[in-house]
């Protein structure tokens, strides 16, 4: 985890110390299933970076599975999913599913006696996530959640220590663009918006999964949201934009702006940027790329009493949260994320598309 | 004004051709009162650089007379407002009253056959907005406003030109960040919420005006506003913070935020940004500074199907708003800035200060 040197001079913070694995080998054993979506490779990367075991890998694509098995052959194919949720070895099961078929996985996971870590959005309706709560209640099991555009970007988070350890007083705002690349050769449910949720809920949830975690909110008002597509209206069903602002139970506010419209002429698949508005200070993170230089992504400004301050992250934090959340699964504690806050994200998520006005032009 | 090269390989955009003085000496003659905010050096300046003549000065305190005619020796102190309004050969007054009271000495600078150019924000009431409007058609004369952030910005100037020659389509959104240093010394009225409006009113102006002029919006929707004082206890009226998220009649949607809290590290007031989302491309705009590096402000970053490119714009695009302006007074056209939009802007931000939801933490 990343630490504050104790100095007061001008350049003040680095970060220091990258996790190592967390267990002892074979001590972690979990499962890849339903690779729908390639943030699974993400998900098992970090798992078994943090000491994890990648014994199992199920999809009802043979194609699929193949691939996955050329990156981690250690792991195996299963028949089936049943062979994957009866072996009682498997601790986790990490999921990329069609989105709204992620709830429906998790719980049959969670009612195997297994934790659940799925790609983000973790589900697609207020019903899902009642549901999912329900289940995760009876059977004690985690619904975990790869919010990866924090949880797998370094300069991300950096962020969260600095604003833990008071580098710019309170939060009061969070500004997050979220733009992706549509690029070809998506799925078809990504076109789909019962499957894929709707643009708010799918790539928006990172972005109000960041505003409770730097702000600390526990709850949030969606004070409004708008959707649109602007640039695909061959695909009529895709949102390519939208954008919401929230208000926290602690009154901090929240705007987030997501697209599919990242320019071909960008050397990244998005520009994402974070910009943490403090009592004391400001926090910007140029997560992929800073543009038209060559500095590379995982850039961290911070403005304060100490003065401007630019901390290139990559390679020198890790991501921490993989190695957590084997220990929460293994000694049952919330170190990673709590269940409440992933769960709180989804719910709002799922709300900020609910309330969503179209808007074109 | 500025214009674009027509080739098309990696760097392709830059300014060229500064504003010159459009009127003979003496062509145009203008006089300035009401010096109760800063921003008159800004407006006179503008005014002077384009050919303009500064001929009378007027406020009430003689101190801030004497310090104006330190810095502009050809004007003349008149001995009330009545002398400068009565001068047949003052085409304009420029002014910086405080911010309720704009409207009505707009109001009798438009009565006495002047054309007026207030600071902004122009007003601080829907009722101002209706009799300023109303004045404004029965005398002919203009109520134009000093929308610094934009007009006095050469990067926000070249942006606009990008923009109208379709360097980045059709823009969908605008996200603006407006921080200020609060610093010390500031007058009494500052503090005071009717007599500055109001935080999204004062210095949330600048940021509707952009997003009306970036998008070509006419009118918008208010559908979100928050404010608060989160770091100044002492002065409960003042707002050291506030948002808002607007929707154009031409489906674009805006969010902004302004606050008071640049903190002391910064080198610069405020590091103010403007990014501009399009469905081709996007533009960021550092204004005042480029944090970290020694690059200066009024920085412009374009990424396009051309590439990333960042493109330097202090001293090479200029301020062509007052040229404008001044021909606008002479000839009886809109070329610097529609009437309507100036009072679009005026209203809107009103609107947004009225629908504030009052936030703390």
């Amino acid at each position: 985890m990343s630490t504050l040197s104790g100095s007061t001079n001008g350049m003040t913070y680095a970060p220091t110390g990258k996790p190592q694995p967390v267990c002892q080998p074979g001590e972690f054993v979990f499962a890849a299933m339903a690779l729908d979506h390639g943030h699974i490779y993400g998900q098992t990367n970090g798992l078994r970076e943090a000491g994890g075991i990648c014994k199992w890998v199920y999809d009802s694509d043979p194609a699929r599975v193949a691939n996955f098995l050329t990156k981690y052959p250690e792991a195996k194919a299963a028949r089936s999913e049943a062979e994957i949720l009866g072996d009682p070895e498997v601790k986790l099961v990490a999921a990329a599913a069609v989105p709204n078929l992620r709830a429906a996985l998790g719980i049959r996971v969670m009612q195997a006696g297994k934790d659940y870590f799925t790609d983000k959005t973790p589900m697609t309706t207020l019903d899902h996530v009642a549901q999912a709560r329900a289940a995760a209640a009876a059977t004690g099991r985690k619904y975990m959640v790869y919010y990866s555009e924090r949880l797998h970007v370094e300069s991300a988070i950096f962020a969260g220590d600095l604003v833990q350890q008071g580098a710019i007083g309170k939060v009061i705002n969070v500004i997050g663009t979220g733009p992706h690349r549509l690029g070809t050769g998506r799925p078809n449910w990504f076109f789909n918006k019962e499957q894929y949720g709707g643009i708010l809920c799918d790539i928006g949830s990172h972005q109000i999964e960041q505003f409770l975690h730097y702000t600390g909110a526990t709850d949030a008002r969606v004070v409004a949201a708008q959707v649109g597509n602007f640039a695909n209206q061959a695909t009529p069903e895709l949102e390519d934009f939208g954008d919401a602002n929230l208000v926290g139970d602690n009154g901090a506010t929240h705007y987030f702006r997501v697209d599919w419209l990242t320019s071909p002429g960008l050397r990244s698949w998005g520009d994402g940027r974070l910009f943490l508005l403090g009592t004391e200070g400001h926090i910007e993170l140029r997560k992929y790329i800073d543009i038209t230089t060559d500095n590379g992504g995982d850039q961290l400004l911070l403005v304060n009493k100490d003065g401007e301050q630019r901390i290139p992250c990559a390679g020198k934090v890790g991501f921490p949260f993989f190695g957590r959340l084997i220990r929460d699964c293994l000694d049952r504690t919330e170190t990673a994320m709590t269940q409440a806050h992933a769960f709180k994200a989804a719910e709002l998520c799922i709300k900020a598309q609910m309330a969503a006005v179209r808007v074109s032009r």
